[in-house]
């Protein structure tokens, strides 16, 4: 595994705590630019009350607003949990480069599992994609919080 | 033609122009629930410099803030063409009912033309869908826009 890409999941994996303390689904994610995280962003969509307000859109747009413009090109996403359709829609909008992710998303993942979003050859633009990094984390902090969810139910 | 589709349709036509006249791609929605718009979105990609903004996510975040809550559901979407892959699956993730829209998007639809996002089996939700309605006045106004945009170039 590479060591830069270890480095920044586990900055994802940071972000997907902060998610987890505010009782929303552990899902973070980074956007790095020449070596140096650019924009950060955790699940909110409890907080905000906002259905677009992913880990990947929050730090898309963030991202955005720093390069002052909405292409992306030449940045990498590091998102602890495969992205679903809105979010690997998004990526392609951004013209993301390259996105690394850890956990697969069987329920909902667009980059691999139920469909391939970011690699389909009929849209304007496609991303390198890494997966499966640190992907046991990124589970283990899912589980634990739908596990405490279950309990208090 | 439903009479209240078109009429909703003619709003989301006069988002479109509103984004025209920005010089955006003309791309309008509007959210509507019990019969009256809630919420309002043009696409605003290039004055904002923010790859989500288009006319749908804008809505939808507009329409969450109003209700109070990322869960659209008992409302309608209207939008002038045919939605992207993100746009396509905020609409999942925002649980709304019903999409209506206009001109189809060979190049980048994903409510029927390249997939299918809105009525896949696989995810948590479904919308019903109406499609086609007012698909000339929509594919007119994207059409001037790409005209005069050639000719300045």
């Amino acid at each position: 595994m590479d060591k830069t890409d270890l480095f920044f999941m586990n900055e994802a994996l940071v972000e997907a705590q902060k998610a987890l303390v505010l009782n929303e689904v552990p899902i973070g994610a980074v956007i790095v630019e020449e070596g140096q995280i650019l924009a950060r962003g955790h699940n909110l969509r409890e907080t905000l009350g906002d259905p677009t307000a992913h880990a990947e859109v929050i730090a898309i747009r963030e991202a955005a607003i720093k390069r002052g413009g909405w292409r992306l090109q030449d940045m990498t996403i590091y998102v602890t949990l495969e992205p679903c359709p809105m979010c690997a829609g998004a990526m392609i909008n951004a013209r993301l480069e390259r996105l690394v992710y850890g956990a697969s998303d069987p329920k909902a993942g667009a980059a691999g599992s139920l469909m391939n979003i970011v690699k389909d050859q009929r849209l304007n633009h496609r991303l390198e994609v890494t997966s499966g990094l640190l992907a046991d984390q990124a589970g283990e902090l899912l589980k634990h919080f739908f596990q405490r969810k279950r309990s208090f139910q």
